[in-house]
């Protein structure tokens, strides 16, 4: 536990060089998951003298790069972070360490560690070191910049993400399934970066049956990856698929499959075991969750909360939901959806086309009312993002 | 018919003086029903002599409050007006002979009286009297402050805006028919203004049963309605009200009668005798037109055209359609809606809600695209004004 308060005694010049951390943060947003996202600047006698950010897990992390870069300036400067440095032997040796061993003389922190059993380890350490430690500056922002990953630590369930494309009459598909396309190429390059963001894309048997999309990023479907990417020699990140497929009904021949990165399948105890198998034998990750209680048809047979369970202890913290209508409304009447994605295009589809989420209601004391925390235009269709109102906090 | 082309050379300052004459004519824009807005602007050596607004039918033109202002400035002096200055003698006296009379030099105007026999009348009249005139001064803004009257003059239907409010999920109401209030207070002080903007509000026998809504203006629901109103003592000027009700269902006890302003009943051959002669005696305006060739459900019976006929011929140049789902999509179908103003409220209403539109389609071909001409925040509520791309031009 951190056993000091945060601090209040912040200068315009401590914003500033935090701020830049925050932004230095950012370039990790598309590459760095499960880790989260961390920003280091490193300021001696009022200069900047080195910058850092963590890209990928099992790489450096920001305070190690900033202090690569600040050499010999280290020793006497104040180092700014986004989050309270690690205490721990994991991939890579403990920031606090390297911290002290380069003589930083104080630490500045956004926000400290979120899980409990690490929390205000890594700033006894610098303590203990001599190093005055303050923390607690931009640490809203700090905490919006990977809202899963400390919910997660916390104990919560991942961030997610749900999103939906519909016309302005709130439809997205004709009776027939047709909707390709209903919104155009700059919403779909939208949706590539979404997806970039997340560690893991939920979606449903019915919609992959349907459709056999691959829900891979596909740089070519987006035309400034390279510029956002902080390693695109490397290629993409690509986000683990996970399919809520209570039978395991997967085809092997599925794009998903082929498609370059992992598939995980949740699948209930109806599943055949020879299924389970065959998929496991090319390569899916197979898990057996528990069913859903009632209304099973509603998510695809698998308890969305064992489901949500299940990818927590895989190490997901942040999730997108691209599913058809009704695993969509099932999410959503579950609480579970942080933040709905709607881009809606200008064009009406019918009152005998598909509804965007399955939810049936009778009274308009049962609505589902929603926050809006952004909006923007994408080409012709605009893209909104809610904030559920019912969504449960745990 | 105008004989001489529009002009080409106009300086700074007579932009700004055309400009300062649009803004004067949106003095008019809740009152001057069924004339148009028109603003007039007199300059003598550079100085704003005098400024003036048509704010009501049968009150002095623009012209006439300008050169009253003015007085011997308009010696010599130059007359900005957004249309051109009528040459006939209707319920005022013919503005070109006032501004002859008041010894104008020159006479710039937006754009011409769009009516072929009156056209160049007034131009023709000033040019005689030795009047420099020039025209095509801002003549976009100009048409685009009056869309209906310049169409009507020109022999074309009445401008049309649908108006429908629905959820993010593009519903307006549920199952039972409960949907007060999908919308706040800010987006339904907002409707008042559109009525305001309107000479006439359509809406079907369907509505009227279901709501009995009285489609009034109420003052006390638009909280700066006494800002903009030019005369608010005399109190608010009421569209008239126009239902579609074939067999003039329309209850002789309902709101729609009972409230303030007129009200207009097109039905068609189907109505009882005796209704008809009830509702007349009640005061209510009674037309028979033509019934809906086909799909008679969709329009209350009433063929659509025949509707906007009847209207075109009462005076009415700029509708207001609010409506249920199935008159509306009548009306979209129709391809007579300009405007369709959408007010989306934050919240899901469920796939088993109304929808907004009725209007089934079976495949993506059909959809009916729509252009975004403005979107704005009220309150939680955004209102879309989309211009519908099937709409044909007449």
């Amino acid at each position: 536990m951190s056993d000091f308060a945060a601090s209040t005694d912040f200068s315009t010049a401590d914003f500033a060089f935090m701020a830049d951390a925050l932004r230095l943060a950012a370039q990790g947003q598309y590459s760095v998951h499960p880790n989260p996202q961390v920003g280091c600047v490193i300021v001696r006698d009022g200069v900047v003298a080195g910058r850092g950010a963590h890209l990928r897990a099992g790489e450096p992390h920001a305070e190690v790069y900033a202090l690569r870069e600040a050499g010999e300036s280290a020793r006497g400067a104040t180092a700014y972070v986004t989050l309270e440095p690690c205490a721990h032997h994991g991939r890579t040796p403990p920031c606090a360490e390297a911290l002290i061993a380069a003589g930083i003389a104080e630490v500045v922190v956004a926000m400290p560690d979120a899980n409990p059993q690490v929390a205000g380890r890594g700033f006894a350490l610098l303590r203990a070191a001599g190093i005055r430690v303050r923390h607690g500056l931009l640490s809203a922002q700090a905490q919006a910049q990977n809202p899963g990953f400390h919910r997660v630590m916390a104990g919560g369930r991942p961030w997610l993400r749900a999103k939906i494309a519909l016309s302005a009459d709130g439809r997205s598909a004709m009776t027939s399934g047709e909707s390709q396309w209903i919104t155009a190429a700059p919403a779909r390059a939208d949706v590539q970066r979404w997806r970039a963001r997340s560690s893991a894309i939920i979606t449903g048997s019915g919609t992959v049956l349907a459709d056999d999309s691959s829900l891979n990023i596909r740089p070519e479907l987006w035309p400034d990856a390279s510029v956002l990417m902080p390693h695109p020699e490397r290629g993409v990140r690509q986000p683990e698929r996970v399919l809520l497929d209570s039978r395991a009904r997967l085809p092997l021949t599925a794009k998903l499959i082929a498609a370059n990165g992992s598939v995980r399948l949740l699948h209930t105890a109806q599943a055949p075991a020879e299924r389970v198998q065959a998929l496991a034998q090319a390569g899916v990750m197979m898990h057996c969750v528990a069913e859903a209680a009632s209304d099973r048809s509603a998510s695809s047979g698998v308890a969305i909360q064992a489901a949500l369970a299940a990818l927590t202890e895989a190490g997901h913290h942040t999730l997108m939901l691209e599913a058809g209508a009704t695993l969509t409304g099932a999410f959503l009447r579950a609480g579970v959806v942080d933040e709905l994605i709607v881009y809606q295009a200008p064009t009406l589809l019918g009152s005998s086309a598909r509804a965007a989420v399955t939810w049936p209601m009778q009274r308009m004391i049962e609505q589902c009312r929603l926050i809006v925390k952004d909006r923007r235009q994408l080409g012709d269709d605009t893209r909104t993002m809610y904030q559920c109102v019912l969504s449960s906090e745990e």
